[in-house]
């Protein structure tokens, strides 16, 4: 169940993810390994295409992997 | 499980949520509702206790029926 009503949000926190593991150099192994979750897992929140919910925490291990701070990851550019 | 590692922000983004609620002058009950979740759950949400994971949807909906940004419920001021 894609919850559809935040798909804009989600697919821009993915885009926002991609572009700070760009900034730090890392691949989206690199990434997921620090964030302790798989690269499918990465791929998909980088996709912002979630079959499930995801959690708050794991967006806080990414923000954390990539030393920046969690509402980084949720500014909203549009 | 508490996930203990982000025990401080979970209380930070409570007391955010707290804060917009009281700006609009909403009871927990009205919050609750307008999030389509219960009462009893945002409670804990507001409290920054959580046994299990909140998903970023759930955010989501408390921001929306607040009417900020989702950023600002991550702001931390630590």
């Amino acid at each position: 169940m894609l919850d559809s009503s935040f798909t804009r949000e989600y697919k821009q926190i993915g885009a926002k993810i991609v572009y700070y593991r760009r900034l730090k150099g890392y691949t989206q192994e690199t990434l997921a390994f620090k964030a302790g979750i798989s690269t499918s897992y990465l791929s998909r929140i980088e996709r912002g295409t979630y079959a499930t919910g995801i959690s708050l925490s794991t967006f806080m291990k990414i923000a954390k992997a990539l030393d920046v701070d969690i509402s980084k990851l949720f500014e909203m550019d549009f």
